[in-house]
Order: C-alpha cells, then sequence, then structure tokens
C-alpha cells in the first residue's frame, strides 16, 4: 500500500483515454432548446436595427432575444447582450434559440443577413488608444477586479487616471532612485519587448446547458467551468435569484488553463427562465475566439544595469498592456514578479493597461507572470551576456532569498529560488557542449500562490471504502492527489477512497480552480478532514476494542492494537458500528475547515536548447529541461504532467501563438488553422526535473504547481533563439518572419 | 421573524398540490430501456419453461432476463428472480426490457402466454400453515431483520422452532404468573382477535430508473426510497460492487409508510449493468399489489382479568402473524407495545409467525404496535365496560409511568401516556351526550421511538442564505423542519434556508426515513450543525468587530453588539469573509453528526363517536379527536397533518382495507377498485389536539410523531362502533357484513 509520493494515474484516465468521458455537449434533455448568438461584426459599432421577421420564418426557430427582452430579469440581466453599440468585433447583440442546433444556424445566417450595423470609430492598439483625442473605448471607466488579480492575492497602489482617457489603470513599484542608479551603471540593456494576445486555446469550446425547474423556477447550470462557486454567484447576482436558487454543476473542463470561468453562463440561465426549458449554448470554434477573455498583449521599455565587476544597480521599466474593452489586465503580479526575483537596488516599475476594442481579457495560466518574466529574463540574459558571465552564476549570485522583499515590500516567504537555479546548473545538459548552431538559454520564474478559504468533507461507507467530498473543480488531476491525501492518512489503498467534486448547492466551499492553490489549499482541507475522519475511527475503535486511543495504528484497512494485531477491526466494522439502526457512535465523518494565509511561492527554471534555420527562420527545440521546487510532490506523475505540459504550452507562447487583427479590427485568427497551437511534432522531449523545498503549510509539504512552470518557459526560449540566432529577439511570438528580419538587421 | 413552534406550510407543498412535482416516472433519459414482470400465476409453482421466442419477436423488445442470465453477476443477483420454482402469487420468474413501454407490455402478454407453470400444493392461511404434515413454505429458515424490527431498535430473545415447520419465529415476554394470576380474576375478557393483511396503499407505485456509467460502470440509481443508504448498501452487496459505485438518488416518495424501501433497486441496475442502457421499471397498480411487501394480518387468542374492584390480574396472550414466504413480522414491537401500556402484574404473551405462500411482509406505519394496540386496546375498553368504569378513568388507573417497566424488563424512559389521557378526557366531545345510535370508543396507543445515527451539514451562502444538507428522505414535511431548526438556531428567516436530500454519494449520513425517528435523530444533527455554523459566525465577527463572542447576539439576519446595534455585520458579509479568495477565515460550514441512544416514545390517543346502520353495517365516524404527546410542536402544521391523516389511515385499517385472496391464492383486490382505500368522504373533521410532554434529547423537546398516531385509531374505531352496534368486533376491518354479522349473534 503506496500513498503519498507514488507515481498515481489520474482517476479520470481511462475515461479521458477511451473518449467515454462526458461533457456538456453530451448532455440531452427532453425539449432542449439551442441557442446561438448574432455577434458584432465592428470593433465598434452601433445597432441600427435586427429584423427578426426572416429568422423567425425559418422551420424550428423560436425566437430572437435581445437586450431589451433581457430587461425584464433586470439591468444585470439586460447587459447580457449589447445593447445599442457594440465594443468590439464578436460581441453578442443578440441570441437566437431553436429547436434543434441545425435550424439555429440557418436561423442565424438568415438572422445576420437582416441585422445592421454601423460602423463607428474603434480604437484597435495601444498607439491609437494613448494618441490624444483618440475615441474613448469607455465613457466612464470603474476599475474591475479582474480574476486575474483575485488569483494570486496581492496588494498593490492602483492609481487611477485624473481625466477620461484610455488608461484604465495604473501601479507603481518603486524602491531606490533608479534614474540615478542607471546613471551609475556602466553596462545597460534597453530593450522594448512586446508580447502577444493569445488564447488559453483549450480544446473544448465553452459549454453550457441549464435547465429550470417548472414549479420553484430554480435554475440548475450544467457548465465546464473551473469554479461552480463564482459562477452560482454570479448568475444569481445577475438574475435577481437567490444563492440556493442556482445550482452549478460543474461538468468536466475540456482544458481550462484560467479561460473557463464565466462567459455565457447567466445568458443560458436567463434564456432557460424565459422559455421554461432546457438551453444549451456550445460555442462554435469562432465564436469562442471571438468572444471569450484571452490573455493581453504588452510591450515594455526596460533599462537593466550593472557596474563592469557584475553589480546590478537599476531597474527601469514601463510596460502597457492592451486589455481590450474593459480593465483587467494583471498589472500587480506582473510588477511583483518582474521586480521581485533579484535584488535591485534601485526600481523603477510603472505598469498600465489601456482599452482598445477587442474582447476583454482574463486570466490564463500565470497571467502576468509569464509576460513580465518574459521581459526581466530576457534582460538578465542579455546583461550576462554583456557582462561575459555565466547567465545561471549570474542569476545566483543576484537572486532573491527569502525575507528579501518584494517590490511591494514585503518580504518573500520561504520559497525555492535558488534550489531551481543549483539544480539547472547541475543538469547534464549544461555540460554537453553545444552542437553546431545550437544556442542554450536559461531563465526562472515564480509564482506567489493562490490563497482562499476551503473545505472538504470525508464520509466513512459501510464497506470500508470512502469518499472525499469536495467543492474544487479538477482542471489538472487534483482528484487524484486529494485520493491519495486521504488514503495516506486514513491508512488504506488509494482505490478505497473516491473523490468527488460537488456541486455548488452541496459542496464544501472551495475556490476556483486556479492560481495553483488547490492542492495547497483544497488539499489542506482535505488532510484535515482525513485527519478528523481518523480520530472519530480510533476513537470508535478505542471504545469497542477497550484500548487507548494511543495504542491504535491503522493498518491495511484496519485498525489494530499495537503489537498485537490480532485484537483488530476493520474500517468496515467500524463504519458500520457508526452508521446502522440504533448505532452507538455518531457517523464517521471528517470536515476540515481552514483558510491558509501565508503563500508558498513556486519557482520553475527551464533550460533550453534551440537551432535556428538562419534561411527560414524556423525554430527547432533540441532540448527541454524544467526544474520545479513543488514543496513535496503528492503524486509526481501529476506534478510532471503539469511540467511538460507547460513547456509545451511555452512553446506556443514562445514560437506561435497570437491572435492577430486585421486594419478594420476583424480577427483573423478564428479557428486552429489560423490560430497556431504548438502540435506533438514541435514538443521535444522535455526532462521534468523536481526539486523539493518544503512548504510550511501545504498538505506534506507541497506547494501549487500549476503556474510556475509555465512562467519562464518563453523567457528560455527566447533566450535560446537570441543564442543561436546571434541576435537578440524581443518580441513574442518569435515568428520565422521575425528571426529572419532579427538576423538581417543584426542585434 | 418566527421559526420554531410556528406554523410552516411544506415547503415542497406549491410543488405538490399544483402538480408540478417530479416523480421518477417522470424522468427521461437518452436510450431508456423499459421493463415488465413476468409473475408466477400460482402462489407456488415449478417453472417448467419460459419460452422466449415468440416475445423476442414483438417489435421493440429487446430481451427477456432470468434467474439463469442474472447470475453472470453472482449468486446474490441470480436470486433476483425465481429460479426454478416460485413461493407467491406475482414472484417475478422473468423480466423483459423493451423500447418502450407499450412494446414491453406487448411483449410480456406474448411471453405470459408461452410461459409455463405448474402448480404446486400452497400453503395460504394460518391454519394451513401450522396443519400437522403441511408443506412446507421455506426448506430452511433463517431469521431474517426485518426492517420493521430494525425501526424501532428493541431486543427480544427470539426463540428457533426445533423442527422443521411452516413456523418462523416466536417470542415470549413472561412476568409473574399469567395462569395463576387469571384464577384470581373476577371479571374476565376471553376473546380472539384478527386483523388483515393491508397494504400501505400509496399512490405511487414503486418506480425506479437506473443508469450507468459507461466507463467506469458505476450505477446510478433514481428511486422513491424511504432510504438511499439502505438501497445503496444492499444493491452494491448483491451486484458485487463497492459502496462508491453505487449512487441513488432519492427521488420525491408519493407516499411511502414504510413499504418503500427496496425492492426492485439491485434487479434495474442488474439489467442496466447487462444492457449498458439506461432501465426503467415503474409498477403497474397490479404488480405493486402482487408483488411488494404489506403489513401480515394477524390472529390473537387474548385473555384479560381483573378483580371486581377493578385491579388487574393478569394478561395471557397467543398471537401469531402470517408473513408470507419469508419472515418478517414484527413479534417484538408488538409484544413491547401490547404489554407495555399498563401494569400488569403478571404476563405471559407469546407471539409467533408462520409462513404462507404469499409475498414477503414488510413495514407499514407503526409496525406490530397497530395490531398489538387493537388487541389490548379492544379488550381495556370491554373490561371497563365489564367493571362499568369509565374507559379512560380505568386506563389513567393502570397505565405505566416512566421508570414502570416494559415487557422486555427494561424500564419506560420519559414519556406522555397519562398526559395524552388526561387531554382525552378533558376534551369537549367527552362531556357532549352522546347522540342516538351514536357509540363512542377511546384507545391509546404508543411508539418506542426510532434511534439511528445521523450528521448533518449547514453551509453558508454568499447572499446571507443558508443550505442544509441532510441523508434523510423528507416523507412528511421533514425538510421544513429542519429549516426551522436550522433558521432559529441560525437567527434567520426560514426564507433564507434551503434544506436539500443529498444523494447517497454526497449526504452526510442519515437512516431510513421510518420509524419516527428524522425528526428526533436527524433534527438533533440538524441542530447541532446549525450551532457549529453559528459558533463559526460568531466567531468571524468577534474578530472582525473587536468584540468578545460573549457580547454578539444574531438577530435579523445580521450579528451585533449587544447594546449597541448599530455595530454589527450581515450574514453576507461574515460568508463573504470566509469565502473568497484570501479569505481572511476559513468557511462557516457546519457540521453535526450524533447518535441518539435514548428513546423517545410517542403516545396518542383516540377519542371517537360512531353511529352504525343497524341494518346495513355502515359505519358512520361522527366525531374524531386524536390528542398526542410530541415533546414539542417544531411545526405544528406538519404534527397536525401527521395526526389527521393518522386518523384517516386508521378507518382505513378499522373500516375498510384488506388484501383478499381466492381459493386458489390468487389476489382478489389488485386494484384500488377492489382494495379499499378510504375516501374524503370518509374522513371526519379530525380535531388534533397537540400535548408536549418534552424529550430530553430530541431538538428543542421534539419526538418522532409519524407513527404514533396511527396505532391506536382503529383500536378506537372498533371500540366506538361496538358501544354504538351493542356487541364486540372483534375483526378488522370491520366491514358492514362483519357489523351485521355480530349484531345478529350478539356478543
Amino acid at each position: 500500500m503506496a500513498s503519498i509520493g507514488t507515481r498515481t494515474k489520474r482517476v479520470e484516465g481511462f475515461e479521458m483515454v477511451t473518449g467515454s468521458m462526458r461533457y456538456t455537449e453530451d448532455l440531452q434533455m427532453p425539449g432542449m432548446l439551442h441557442a446561438r448568438l448574432l455577434v458584432s461584426p465592428y470593433p465598434k459599432a452601433k445597432i441600427v436595427r435586427i429584423d427578426t421577421h426572416a429568422a423567425l420564418a425559418v422551420p424550428g426557430v423560436v425566437a430572437v432575444v435581445t437586450s431589451a427582452d433581457l430587461a425584464r430579469l433586470g439591468k444585470d440581466a439586460r447587459a447580457l447582450l449589447a445593447d445599442s453599440q457594440t465594443s468590439y468585433t464578436g460581441e453578442p447583440a443578440a441570441v437566437l434559440v431553436a429547436e434543434s442546433e441545425a435550424a439555429a444556424v440557418d436561423g442565424i445566417d438568415v438572422l445576420r443577413a437582416a441585422a445592421e450595423f454601423d460602423a463607428l470609430p474603434a480604437v484597435l492598439s495601444i498607439d491609437e488608444a494613448l494618441r490624444e483625442g483618440a475615441p474613448l473605448v469607455r465613457e466612464s471607466i470603474e476599475t474591475e477586479d479582474g480574476e486575474a488579480a483575485a488569483h494570486a492575492t496581492i496588494t498593490v497602489e492602483e492609481h487611477k487616471a485624473e481625466k477620461p482617457s484610455n488608461i484604465a489603470n495604473r501601479v507603481d513599484f518603486t524602491r531606490g532612485d533608479a534614474a540615478a542608479g542607471l546613471q551609475k551603471a556602466d553596462v545597460v540593456v534597453r530593450r522594448t519587448y512586446t508580447t502577444s494576445r493569445i488564447h488559453q486555446g483549450y480544446i473544448e469550446p465553452q459549454a453550457t446547458v441549464a435547465t429550470v425547474d417548472p414549479a420553484t423556477g430554480d435554475l440548475t447550470i450544467y457548465t465546464a467551468t473551473q469554479g461552480q462557486f463564482y459562477v452560482r454567484r454570479e448568475t444569481a447576482r445577475i438574475l435577481g435569484l437567490s444563492e440556493p436558487q442556482v445550482k452549478v454543476v460543474p461538468m468536466r473542463v475540456g482544458g481550462g488553463f484560467g479561460g473557463k470561468g464565466m462567459i455565457f453562463q447567466p445568458l443560458v440561465g436567463a434564456l432557460t427562465m424565459m422559455f421554461r426549458r432546457p438551453v444549451r449554448l456550445i460555442l462554435t470554434r469562432m465564436e469562442d475566439f471571438l468572444t471569450t477573455e484571452p490573455g493581453p498583449a504588452s510591450r515594455t521599455e526596460l533599462e537593466l544595469g550593472a557596474t563592469h565587476d557584475g553589480n546590478l544597480v537599476a531597474l527601469r521599466v514601463k510596460m502597457i498592456y492592451e486589455s481590450g474593452c474593459r480593465p483587467g489586465s494583471p498589472l500587480g503580479i506582473t510588477g511583483l514578479m518582474m521586480g521581485g526575483y533579484y535584488r535591485f537596488p534601485n526600481m523603477s516599475i510603472e505598469i498600465m493597461e489601456v482599452l482598445t476594442n477587442k474582447p476583454t481579457v482574463g486570466a490564463y495560466r500565470a497571467p502576468g507572470a509569464v509576460q513580465g518574466t518574459f521581459v526581466i529574463e530576457s534582460a538578465m540574459s542579455e546583461l550576462a551576456a554583456k557582462l561575459g558571465v555565466d547567465p545561471i552564476a549570474f542569476r545566483l549570485r543576484h537572486c532573491v532569498n527569502p525575507g528579501d522583499l518584494m517590490p511591494n515590500g514585503r518580504p518573500w516567504p520561504k520559497m525555492g529560488i535558488r534550489k531551481v537555479l543549483e539544480a539547472m546548473d547541475a543538469h547534464p545538459v549544461r555540460r554537453r557542449p553545444k552542437r553546431p548552431g545550437e544556442g542554450e538559454g536559461v531563465a526562472i520564474g515564480g509564482w506567489p500562490g493562490g490563497l482562499e478559504s476551503a473545505a472538504a468533507c470525508i464520509r466513512a461507507n459501510t464497506d470500508g471504502t470512502f469518499q472525499v467530498l469536495m467543492g474544487a473543480v479538477d482542471i489538472s488531476g487534483t482528484a487524484t492527489t486529494m485520493g491519495l491525501i486521504a488514503s495516506e492518512i486514513l491508512g488504506v489503498d488509494p482505490s478505497k477512497v473516491k473523490v468527488i467534486t460537488v456541486d455548488s448547492s452541496q459542496a464544501p466551499y472551495a475556490g476556483f480552480a486556479g492560481g495553483s492553490k488547490i492542492t495547497y489549499t483544497v488539499g489542506t482541507a482535505a488532510r484535515l478532514a482525513a485527519e478528523d475522519a481518523r480520530r472519530q475511527i480510533l476513537s470508535i475503535a478505542a471504545s469497542h476494542l477497550e484500548a487507548r486511543v494511543e495504542d491504535l495504528e491503522v493498518a491495511e484497512g484496519h485498525v489494530q492494537v499495537k503489537g498485537t494485531p490480532t485484537v483488530r477491526l476493520s474500517l468496515a466494522e467500524i463504519a458500520q458500528m457508526s452508521m446502522r439502526f440504533g448505532a452507538k457512535y455518531p457517523p464517521v465523518f471528517g470536515v476540515g475547515s481552514t483558510t491558509m494565509t501565508q503563500q508558498s511561492p513556486g519557482f520553475a527554471g527551464h533550460l533550453v536548447r534551440a537551432r535556428v534555420d538562419r534561411d527560414t527562420g524556423q525554430v527547432k527545440i533540441t532540448d527541454h529541461v524544467v526544474v520545479q521546487d513543488v514543496g513535496f510532490a503528492i503524486n509526481p506523475a501529476a506534478v510532471e504532467g503539469q511540467m511538460i505540459g507547460a513547456a509545451v504550452q511555452g512553446i506556443g507562447w514562445g514560437l506561435f501563438e497570437q491572435m492577430t487583427y486585421d486594419e478594420g479590427g476583424g480577427l483573423v485568427t478564428g479557428t486552429f488553422a489560423d490560430y497556431a497551437l504548438p502540435r506533438a511534432s514541435h514538443a521535444p522531449r522535455v526532462d521534468a526535473v523536481i526539486v523539493e523545498v518544503p512548504s510550511d503549510d501545504g498538505p506534506f509539504g507541497a506547494k501549487g504547481v500549476g503556474e510556475p512552470p509555465v512562467v519562464a518557459a518563453a523567457a528560455a526560449i527566447a533566450n535560446a533563439v537570441s543564442d543561436a540566432a546571434g541576435t537578440r529577439l524581443t518580441a513574442l511570438p518569435i515568428s520565422p518572419e521575425r528571426v529572419v528580419q532579427a538576423i538581417r538587421k543584426g542585434g
């Protein structure tokens, strides 16, 4: 019997690889209506007229719903569709419902032809947004808490723009005197870096089916979400219902990466309430690219200076995020990470977000950390090269230690940046001579780690099995992890523990599955619940065996007297004694409810070798090592899966992915034929190296592992390509055109 | 804001009275198969041949499954259908599944015509069963724990028959010397009483839909059951699955009365596993009467003696239950109640059950107590009349007090028999002169009260509402009661609390909804859970308001400082502080897990006036008063509903209901046209009088209230009819024929 620390298959693996997993799209409901969206064809437009007559004449079309129709559900519901004006290409202006998917598709084609939008002057780039006299994307700008910021639980001072402009938010982090510091520098890197708007690229599109109880009006929403409580709270608020009136059933998520929060769930709920029938909305790939919330593009001007002898003297950064039509870029985390890995004596970091007529941005795995780390780690490698020192040695010299201050003035808690750098340095790839044309790049990146309160329950069953109840969605194998935690503490084989993700009506609370916090927070709740259940089990056994609790041990599904293993009770017997007619003992029902107040930052470093075809600009990754401090690997297989997946996702960030718009603000990359996700053939064999600097608070020392490994991947690739090309690449993705241009221009 | 003690509408009332409640029969599943039963046409038969060819040729018929087909799921599954021989008319010998209900009906007609059963000598009555050389109903008799016995949690010594016979079980309760006592008696009542086999008469027939997960093989069973954990455990055992592999979703029960335990759930589960498609089995009314588990018939010989001055001297009883083809009659409870209400100095109670070729008996509201109470309360009233004393005064003189011994030698706990008798005596009907031809009858009856371990959870929501999670099925308004308990403790309006009955995979454990124990046991768990949640809420408020917990109070959805109500936090704010990103406090999640070890017996008395038409034998109830000690009425409306419903159900017991078999063992009363449930026109206006002798352990002093009011109803009716007819009626139901016969014969 082995539990934690053992490479364990994900419990849902069989279903996933055999294609038998049921997703939201597979749900069939009697009488279900099918919805399709009428979206704006222009980045900014006046809705002149939506003539529904012809569409309603299409067989099977039931209704066309506009903002005005939603108004009877209240002001917030009304805002679920654009009213008189749209703010981005793809913004939904109406929704058509029909008896079948086919009728809905036919109907929406007819409706589109009969809808009249007048294009208005739009803002489509950072420069346009900042131009004096530029059209305002929003008339009034209110700060909104983006999910991204919420994921990392940081406090930063945010400055509001003084006069109406397209600048939505700005944060500054200052230490010492950056200008004076730079004047003392002997060597300075001065660069402008850009990153692209990129999509989470989940394979399953956004999917929701909602039903309504005909008698009570209560809603049930089946949806692919990373957070059923979040969807419940917001849907209830928007539709004017109480939280118990909305049940959100979290379906299996076919890829999330931060993008499966809440998109159209309240809209589908509203339609269900209006028509009193089940309604389904499964986005097409094009609709998904047009209407959902990708990660923001950025442009950064950087100056990083050092003395001849390699002392860092100052960092000065001005970064601008392009946030689309509402604020939401992860300004705070970006600054904390960019300025946080190294001991800069002087620092000035200014980050702002500007609005453009594009979809709102949202969370994408390690929001902000990827963009900020690309900037600082590109600069650090370039500076090391200018100084003629090894890039890992340079980082080891300057990296922070626990207790050093972050840009916000708070001390870093215990973390493993140094151990990760040392493990990277020790890797055999470092000592293998470069092949001809091969470049090497390194980068390190961190993630502060999410904090959230969480509860979990563990129930004994009368056959000696257990069930773990949790309110967290499993997007990355966390259910398997919870099972390992519980089985370790309960002393049973993991096959005896089943973990269930419970809907929002019945689950113990847990937060959004994002920010690398489920294992850390819900895992702690599961640990506490298992310990509670174990205490109850031992107490029953002690009473029944007339022994003291201290004299008992749990082994192989039994509680036995230490040293006298024949005096024992099976866990099934104990459960039965607590759950039956006339039971002498209360039911074994363990609960853990906790809140984590100390973050456990996670660091991961990448060591990449790459070759560049100097004629075509093609990049080939020849080696990819990812080293991560995970605190403790409860399920090493799952941890390595996160590391390897992140490395490949980093190839997307680094070499391929970008959402591209034409001059009229139309999305060019609205299919997976145009939006270039990395494919299996692009993925090198990734060597995942686990480092363990135990967390004080996480279960068995574990930290969150989802975000950290993606943070520095693109930066390391950029450093490797720059090394191979002999010139600095400063724009993501590093497309072949950019490589060729950079080589021609020289750097 | 009023909670406990306030007359409160049942939360599901609107759905029930508008017909919008969804029952198991309303479930539609894509690809669902429909099952119908092929049943034995004889009470005992050899299954010669089930020729399936013709049935399989019926369009839409998918398969015919026999015991042999089930064998691949194991020995216990095999026994779900009769193998070579059947033991009662209606015993399922095969099940046919088809694509539609219509095809299943067509198919089963064809199958029935092609099935060959050879009738074997059967045993159809108590006398036949006891006849020397009678055929044995079962070759080997093993004692089985019937649900009925389990409901009341009693311990009695059961004697096994020494040699093979149709006597399955026997219990004796002895005190002093009954024979000697009777010799000292001046006045003796000697009677033989009979009661009939009667059906629970629920309106919704037994209904189950099962589905299987195609990948994991896990079962989900949607079913009208009073106990999802019971169905889960047994289904898992029979089908060789672990408990987490079986999820039982308790659907709304359209009438249970003890009869909605587990009948065909494992069979439907087996079919679903075999065909890998959803399967539905909704019994027809005839199938339901033929195959389910009614309450047993009984025959009792009684001698009850007193001295001239009214001292009770001895009770001697020999009672026989007719249990059908398996043991299961409630011998123990019958004896405890029959011999337990009065202080008999000498007592001999012998109760046995015999087997006959009829369906097994099961639990029916207050199993055994109704039959036993009919006997003892008929005799007590007759004895009082012989002695010329008032029947209530006579009962008050002899009734037990707390601490007096029950027939099993254990002391009666705190209970309210005397208060109930006094309240009956004080009722205005007692002082109203009898109208011409009117008779009056009184009777009292008790129920020991069920004990079981239970857990419940209470969750705060971020909008200030709460959800109570319980594993108990609500068959009688208990969800409304749990909501009142929680809202009282949490200091919120009941509309802010939603109670959810959770499926077997996710629910905190609770027992079968039967035996009058849900409010007593799960209500206590809910109370503890609410107190736990309240403590957490106050702790958060104290920390945030910088106050001491003792200085805080909960009022109108807020926690406030006593005397300074402006310093306060709403429950929504407190919940939000415990459930969000970076929350400072753990989620408010209250748990109560408990086991009740002290019974709280409930007593109810009936005072009935009735007129008899001496020519036709028709009985007309003119007054019906029911007085019950409920400990504390958490929801008086629900309590009165139980009392009034029980009075009317008592009319069924008393005047109308009996399952009748023809000489060949065929059921004559297989429809509601033949099986005479009382109708609205038969129901008098019932005056329900609540008495409250608080329970020490139940929530707010409450006791279980479901069983007690039905116990003595038929006895009181029999006493009233006997008084009106001027002759003793000793057989239930008191049909017009029996009344006329008794009047002609004289008594």
